[in-house]
């Protein structure tokens, strides 16, 4: 069985090659803020808040390092969604000093660097601007970054294919909250499946109504016997 | 104070006059069953669920009576959605014998009849079937029928649009969750106005997001004292 | 269990009593021919195929008479979709001398006549002409009439809505596949079951995976014991 | 065969019943300027055009009477597209005195009830305001109205949406241009059966590409005997 | 020349028979709030607002009665938009006791008498329920009643149908707010219209640009000269 | 004629140069499963199995060997769709022991390297993780890796657009079912051509009505000498 | 004044470094064929064959060498819309052997070749096949190739996505029908201005609307005076 | 706080690495003229037009150099939006002698090249010509180049998606209004904050109401003390 202290991320297949070695693994929850929330247009505040909410549930379930930062959370962009922070206690909290840009600012910079972790997995309101500044940026500075476009959110469904090909011009990876579960997950095989089978739920809702027939099919069969 | 034992759902102002009577008002929600919703179309399970959820919710607050049922819930459709139950306890689940239209089924109707109220609003899966069938049944024998089309599913747009066209047809009255939780509101001057303001954020999920904004921007503003 | 021949279409619940009498209904399938499909823009064709295979199947199974015609399919418009005739041999088809308008035409009106039955359930291409004008003729001439529109074709989403609302203006009730399959199935208590499960399948493909996922659970709890 | 002249618009079979009778039909063209159509945002400029370009072609090969009017075509609304007096050249154009609704004009509703006839065939730019008004006038006035939504324009896709609900609910009948053609044509048993063919070309694209392909595939067979 | 005082509203021609009546005429504009705005998600707030802005000057030019009112505008839902009483000085504001449907409450609806006019035409925020529970109320109460529909929003897509459908089912006449500036105007001969030209540049953004255009046109062509 | 087994796949034209050589490719089939199905957001679970089968039946056809493997199929997950093996019975199935990426199991990999084939085109569900991670890992391993989208499926338009993207980013070349019949077929000029144009009909659903149009025209120039 | 013949494309700003020479450009339209529209799904018929019908007149306008070709034009796939020749007169047609790749067959690569040209603009149906081929493989034999994807068709919206990713990927240049018009026209200052200028109605058709207000503005100024 | 003529663009964190120079930029505004507008169909005009406000007011408040152009402004193309150059009155406008393409014109390459800068941000109308066409000469000449995609407009959707990609591939930045002003913003720590703030109610018009909302707040929090 998998043991996620002890398993190469790169398999002699070669599996895991070309995707993300968790252990190197960093997320940036970057203004996921109320305000900011309003404006988003790429995507339902319902599913992204259980978007980012699954995010934080995976990291604390696969211990993995979080980062969050807010603009002017006591303004009109509004407070980070609380659910963050209580799904993820582990994560790290950064104030900034006004910067749009998070990297801009020393701390978050800091600590980002603190952790020793070079892949960069961002998620942030809004896409184009508190997700693509920091990730241009660190891309600039030789990190490996992931962007998560559907745990983020843009004000235009055309902001929003801007930002995917802005990404990809600037090597930045993008990817999408339900691939990044299984590209974290990994397989089957290991201790935390059936928590990390949950989470396919929140990423992917039908598959909730999926797990609950399976059970529900199951327990006709053995009544039948 | 609005009391809901007391008042008259009609006001001097004619207030009211043309709008649900929720004293008079039964909810029936008809076959949310996990292997429906694979099929449903025209709205995501994950809007879809919650919803029904915020009706679940709703009907206890305000103390309104539920009936549910379930089409061959051991077999392929699947099992209700727990929710229902879970926040409604005081729903009363009426099995049925087959039969496709809950109001072929004697102890459906019974349960509904011996209610006495005959504002019956009703949600399900699938609009066009499990909420029509019944809707139409109902309005011939006499009852004011509302169907919540946003709490209920259909395997197409199209289909969708035609249910919405049959309901108006048949003098069923189409209406939303949103809607309806206003329309049973009536008033934020009663005791429940704060559990009811909570509701808002299911229905219309960025109403949380202005909440949220709302109590940062006070909580600024007294601190900036 | 539900017997085809006795039972009485409105039970003494009252169900029923708005709903198709499947002993009453006559199936009308006009002119779904190859030429017609390359114009029908609101649905795509391989949706519009399967849903009139759908019903051709139906009929077969519960019995319902069915009558075809065609406009011109020696010319542009093209030969009728083979598979109604494979699928529904018990099926009639009546030549016409040139008339957009199916009820235009001494023969079919005859044949329509001649059955006997008064609930008429249209489907064809284009909806707006070939279902709409026999449609409000027979609705004028006294029969209760059905449109199926998505086994139906229109050439824009616009002429599609607009049927949609003629259709509802001029007494016709307006209905999806998935709807009249059903309206005619009505139990699951018939011995025709698990045929009619089949067809689900057929309207609502996502049904399909659904009875594959519940075989393959209970398949897997018996082998589990 | 089909003679217009001759043949009653209602037949013995009661085909036509609830149809236009083409020898009572007007047409009228209401507004199609080009100043208007910069703001038409339900259809394309390109598909409303040939729409009624189309129509104006359906009137001169079956001798059906047109009036079209204008408002204010040296202003900002600009001139009526040409093709309407190209196309059908018997067409009556009647200006109007700063009228935005064409019934409140002494010279048009003078004009069409000179005609004598009581089957009233709108189209026009807006949609909602230009074939409106006078539909909804001439209803009043007792005349039988049919509004053609896809020879028309409206300024958004919800005001659209609102014409057609807003049509229905004024006794208004709305049809789409193929669907008229196909209503005035009537049977392929007359003379002009082959100029009609053509017209649905117009009417749905892709039928000009079915008839093209049809020419070819009988040419292929006689070369191949 | 048109004189607003002394024109019928109703022509020897007939025209405007079917038509509102602007001396008649009052405008309810319903809780336009910047809370309430966040959850709209049929059109986009800075439409929204625009037609609001354009029914708001409007009034001012053709002195016709507006009131508004707001529901707990101190609360989440926020205050009003600012735009309506800066651009309608006239309109009347009546503030509500928490009631949500503003028939309920005993000024507004005194108010509403109050003027004498009996054709109500109304707009809001959510469409489903600010406007929908009044307007039913009113027409109840024998009023004659518009909404007036993208000048109003509701949570969701398939919510704004389904109100659209209520309003028709309920005898409330659906109009847009391009077809409300024209059914007031009426006529180019009168002394507003210049005024009223540039309405038309709120309510249709392409019919700005098409008179800069015009007037370009025409002053490159004295300039040939 | 053309010979499969003796044309190169590149022409003395240059023909070819940059096209999938049909005797290195390898098809990998991967996770379309009962229970992933219903998850699939940006394809219609119809379109995506009828995408399969036709691809199945390619490779029967024109001898192309394919792999397939499942994730858990005994879970919820779900069964593979049982019309990839039966319409290619030369299908290879393979076990995983739980690895999410097909790539990371041992039996995948070798049953992939023991074809000898080093063009892989790989089509599954999800497209975002079944597909993308196999896919990155082959092109990491040196292979020419081909992506089928529309015989895959994501959870979201979004995630649907992310893959696009990622797959062009990490040099993944992205094809379509009905190009890859397309660029697999390469002439007409075969002995399979008959049996290739019937697959048209599956990757694009108009073209059957095409053919049966072309056909009864043919009969009816034939009849008509 | 600009005279095509003498101008050198690259201009002594730099204008034109990355421009198309239109002495370098050869245009092939391949495959528009009448059974092949049929299933064109990311374009209507009419707007593609309006954009190919710009190019054919725009190529005679200014002396641009056209290759046509065509796939079993006597079978299924239907003869070539018959206006590229027409307007196109001097358009070369090369009939194929079967090949479905036109860079597998001699005589096309031949006559390209032989114009001595190395800019080569195509278009085609479908764009995955038709167009994606022969640019791929023109491109791996050193051309400089662009592709024309509205006056192009592919058979569903994701096919055309796709399309749009492989042409980027394989150094293929995307334009669409309007862009080519401008980059090949240039200057305004040449004596096929005026024609150029009625070629943007077809490629934009509001532009024709345009020019005809513009020029009865300047008739009204001039009336005025 | 942040001093827009001290601070370098680069911190050292590394944050700005990647992004705008403010002090290197130059605004290019390109044909935004009343006739061209009509075409555009990628975005609304009045989203477009609000955009470039958005910008001027921005060129304005941050001393950002702009130059304007147009083509034919005295012929169909139509006059300049006239909000630039009264929003910006520092910018420059350059007229052209009947080039398409600016970067062929000497005064405008002049013009750029006097500036000094070498970042150069472009917004237009046809995005995929007037856009296009400088940006990818300016690139060839060693520019830095952004493109303002909603600040532009495209005939059409697929023209618009099509441009995207074009741009990505020749090296050209896509950003979008929104992000602009964020990326030039870069910090709230700067005395310019306030009226930034404003700007982001032109680009996110939601946010404006986000404003309003949170002083309303604020406000009901003083009174309540």
């Amino acid at each position: 069985m998998y043991n996620s202290k002890s398993k190469p991320s790169v398999l002699p297949t070669g599996g895991g090659a070309a995707l993300i070695d968790p252990s190197d693994a960093l997320i940036l929850l970057l203004d996921h803020q109320s305000g900011l929330f309003q404006t988003v247009k790429d995507i339902s505040v319902s599913d992204l808040r259980r978007n980012v909410e699954m995010i934080a549930r995976l990291t604390t379930l696969l211990n993995i390092p979080v980062i969050t930062t807010a603009s002017e959370p006591a303004g009109t962009n509004g407070p980070l969604m609380p659910e963050i922070h209580e799904l993820a206690p582990h994560a790290v909290y950064v104030p900034r000093k006004g910067e749009v840009n998070a990297w801009d600012n020393d701390d978050f910079v800091a600590t980002v660097r603190a952790t020793g972790r070079k892949t960069l997995i961002m998620a942030g309101v809004w896409t184009s601007v508190c997700v693509m500044f920091p990730a241009l940026d660190a891309r600039a500075a030789g990190y490996d970054v992931y962007a998560v476009l559907d745990a983020s959110g843009d004000p235009s469904e055309m902001a929003s294919r801007i930002s995917l090909a802005r990404f990809v011009q600037g090597g930045v990876k993008p990817t999408s909250t339900n691939a990044l579960l299984s590209e974290l997950h990994r397989t089957w095989a290991r201790p935390e499946a059936a928590e990390l089978g949950k989470l396919y739920g929140l990423a992917a809702p039908n598959y909730a109504a999926v797990a609950e027939s399976y059970a529900r099919a199951q327990q006709a069969a053995r009544e039948a016997i």
